[in-house]
């Protein structure tokens, strides 16, 4: 097990898109823009800012163009957008993002139930986006989806994760996501995946992406660590769900990411107080009870007063 | 990072009393037998079943030699009580545990917070317990709180916690608990802790016994397993709390533990569906949400039917 290491650690927080999207709440966009402007301060490597999909089908991002256009960009953080396919990249190309980030399915039923295309088929349109992306300068994420499990087919073939990223790898992208979508992943796999990934193609920067719908997110981080990992997807306060999983927690929350992270003396270079800060902020917004357990419990070392009378329950 | 194991990893459900310890409602005597009942069917090595308080101090056990009296004993199941004191012995002989419990404090402020001693003091009442045991044919499990983290002195130096587990072992103890009472744990701790502890004493077995106050429960067995130990303390439904963090999560979930452990193909032989079963009940008895995650969002790879028509939420 991996206890010392130099590497940076870098974080993207995906709340803005991938969290605030799943949240009954309509959130106005200048929160949007406040929210992105205070992630921007706390030294994360990226944000998601946004997706450039079509305004009837996720109303919560029809306000994609005035988010990217009035935030604060910061030198030191990329600002990524989610785009579906070419007619959101003919989009895309005029928000200025630093990073397109692909979302495909590696398994045919949910490559199918998703985007109504095949694997092949939606691989075809995403060519065309990178084309555009790399026209345009612009870096590429290929997000693989359901990569570490999917709601349909259960457990993925090695072959098949293997098959999408070969297929991004030949399009030119150098950077891969990683997605447990739907939060059923656990450290073997995890671990597995990610050493066979790296070895296949050594040249590639992988993330992961993962979900604490079954309480493993920081095992798997551990997991994806010890493979050679060293970016991950996380969301503010935990923001996200699952629709498989109706009332289960989403991403793993940065607060619980960089908490960890920090008690292992590892490198984020993120600030967890301001992030709690960020939290409390984002709580008050989508107006419900957030799944972080930092936010809720607090960091671990905050020593409390001893009580001046014994205390009457056994802590164990 | 250990992916292959033929060690079975033991599992005690500690929900019966370091659990329902912690909720408002009184549970009424016979659920508890039932409870304790049914979870000596799922194949758990051990539940802790109650502890010999004064009924003063905590109301919730005062039936704790009813309950003892009317369980079914399982062969395969050790059956323990918390001892809290020579007084909590003399009754605790008469109910022929298989096991006692010591909880005791490795921290000067902790140890004096809880029960009004000093360590040394503490030890001391303990020796007397150890020996009114062994008179009796029982085994001891010398229980060290606080060893992962104070409320008071926030981390706590490995010697201190090397103090009492050699003070354990001098009393003739071999088998002992590492508790992380206030689940600030996090996996390089449990990983260093844990490797040197049994090093120092390798004929002593080490159980753990981590909070998900801050979501790394699950990290740290892991952690606790690469390290070599092989006997985790859990809590059906993740019944129990944190004192010291009102509102945060408590105890691992057993369910949780196990549901882990069956992905990863380590083996337990404990019956996920059986405690799953059991959860459903604990949750009507205590009247609230439990924290375990496999009990909201099911366990991995409950595949789906496809939707028939696009969805329109893209889930990443």
């Amino acid at each position: 097990m991996i206890l010392e290491l130099n590497d940076l650690i870098k974080v993207k927080d995906v709340g803005p898109r991938d969290g605030l999207q799943m949240e009954k709440a309509v959130i106005p966009t200048e929160d949007k823009i406040k929210l992105i402007n205070d992630l921007s301060k706390t030294g994360v490597h990226g944000i998601q800012v946004t997706s450039v999909v079509h305004p009837k089908a996720v109303p919560q991002l029809a306000d994609a163009e005035i988010v990217m256009k009035n935030i604060e960009r910061h030198e030191n953080v990329k600002y990524s957008v989610l785009v579906p396919n070419v007619r959101g990249a003919e989009r895309a190309v005029l928000m200025l993002a630093d990073e397109w980030e692909l979302m495909h399915s590696v398994t045919e039923s949910h490559c199918r139930s998703n985007g109504n295309k095949t694997v092949d088929e939606s691989l075809k349109e995403h060519e065309k986006v990178v084309k555009i992306a790399h026209e345009n300068n612009v870096t590429v994420q290929g997000g693989m989806a359901t990569a570490l499990g999917c709601p349909f087919e259960g457990r993925v073939p090695f072959e098949r994760v293997l098959y999408t990223a070969e297929a991004y790898y030949s399009m030119g992208i150098r950077h891969i996501g990683v997605a447990d979508t739907i939060g059923c992943a656990d450290p073997k796999l995890v671990y597995t995946t990610m050493k066979r990934l790296i070895e296949k193609l050594p040249d590639v920067e992988f993330s992961l992406h993962l979900h604490n719908t079954r309480g493993m997110a920081l095992a798997n981080i551990l997991a994806g660590i010890n493979a050679g990992v060293r970016y991950f997807d996380a969301s503010i306060g935990g923001l996200g769900g699952c629709p498989y999983a109706p009332g289960a927690t989403g991403n793993v929350a940065t607060e619980d990411l960089v908490h960890m992270l920090d008690l292992m003396n590892l490198q984020s270079g993120v600030d967890l107080n301001q992030l709690l800060t960020i939290s409390k902020d984002v709580e008050r917004l989508v107006g419900h009870q957030l799944e972080s357990t930092i936010h809720r419990a607090g960091p671990s070392y905050q020593v409390h007063a001893a009580p001046t009378k014994q205390e009457k329950i056994e802590n164990q």
